[in-house]
């Protein structure tokens, strides 16, 4: 999700170090300590305006919750949201999963959140797909031992390329579903995007999986 | 697919030895000669009144098709589609799935299709689904090394049990379509059962998989 640059957007960032942590890198292997507890760390990459990870640290107030996002301009919208009511157990980052391993060490993180990424849906994009074999292999390395993932999606075209990828990866389904919405679990958290197309009719995907 | 008994089905299915096979067992490992070539041999299990095997056997004149049905009635309703035009290339089989290994020999089959399968919803009943690993054990046991598993539902609990079932099993998949008529291909056969239920609104989910 991409909005139009919003002009200082990062002098806002700047000034918002109680949440927003604009570089990762220097945190890397440490992300306990700077929450100063032994709680896990659940991150979501790409993580849009915010409000599913602010819906899920209120959930479960014992987890910590990392949310990674490259543009400035969207990075503030979650920031704006998330000051509106402090958290302790959120942080909002600025990164891109390419550099994944420079900000977490190897079996850092315990789950990995991927809500409605862009579907690149032109073939010869698709080593961009955050499902695509190089992603995979970098989430492999900075989660735990049977770490999940945990993936949502309204494009079928996507859906199907992850789990035919995943697959094919050797990962393991834990759980799917082909149309969240008519069996939907209390504890599932709408972000922005899924309340909009939800309600344009587009069926939601979800998948649980692990290496 | 459970039609009313029909009186008199049994006789009418033994006069047709050309086309119908009561006692498969008889045939084990000698399939290809009871067609009198070499062809491919392509399995369809839960035949239902035939539509779908008598176009692909026309498709594919070049392969052998085998219809395998479990009640009388539907079975004869198959026939009498079959012998509208004369076939070479198709015999329709009595027999039930649970059996298979009595019917072909190890390797045997070099394709396997399942069309609408009963989904038998209920948990309690889910090892008589035709993708339980009970079964996956027994078609894997007949198929050729790398052998497809060609399989479309309407049934969308089904279809996820069926992905989450096969990939625990171990199975590679190959293609996967979560709306099978958006994207058609010209190969595409519809059996009745898909006619209806498309024109009804369903989706229709495709899997072709291998072990």
């Amino acid at each position: 999700m991409r909005l139009r640059n919003i002009t200082d957007a990062r002098k806002t960032l700047e000034k918002h170090t109680e949440t927003v942590i604009l570089d990762p890198t220097q945190h890397k292997g440490q992300w306990k300590r700077q929450f100063g507890n032994d709680n896990p760390l659940f991150l979501e990459i790409g993580m849009g305006k915010g409000q599913f990870i602010c819906g899920m640290s209120d959930l479960l107030p014992d987890v910590n919750f990392l949310g990674l996002e490259k543009y400035d301009s969207v990075l503030l919208r979650a920031m704006q949201k998330s000051i509106e009511v402090p958290r302790q157990n959120v942080f909002l980052l600025r990164g891109n999963a390419e550099y994944l391993s420079d900000y977490f060490a190897d079996n850092e993180i315990d789950r990995i959140y991927l809500n409605f990424s862009d579907p690149w849906p032109r073939k010869s994009n698709k080593k961009r797909r955050l499902t695509h074999s190089d992603f995979l292999d970098k989430y492999k390395k900075i989660l735990i031992d049977n770490g999940e993932i945990h993936l949502k999606t309204d494009n079928r075209n996507f859906f199907e390329f992850t789990l035919q990828h995943m697959n094919e990866y050797g990962m393991k389904f834990d759980h799917i579903s082909l149309d969240l919405h008519s069996e939907e679990p209390d504890c599932n958290v709408r972000s922005e995007y899924e309340v909009s197309r939800s309600a344009a009719g587009f069926l939601i995907y979800q998948l649980i999986c692990r290496f």
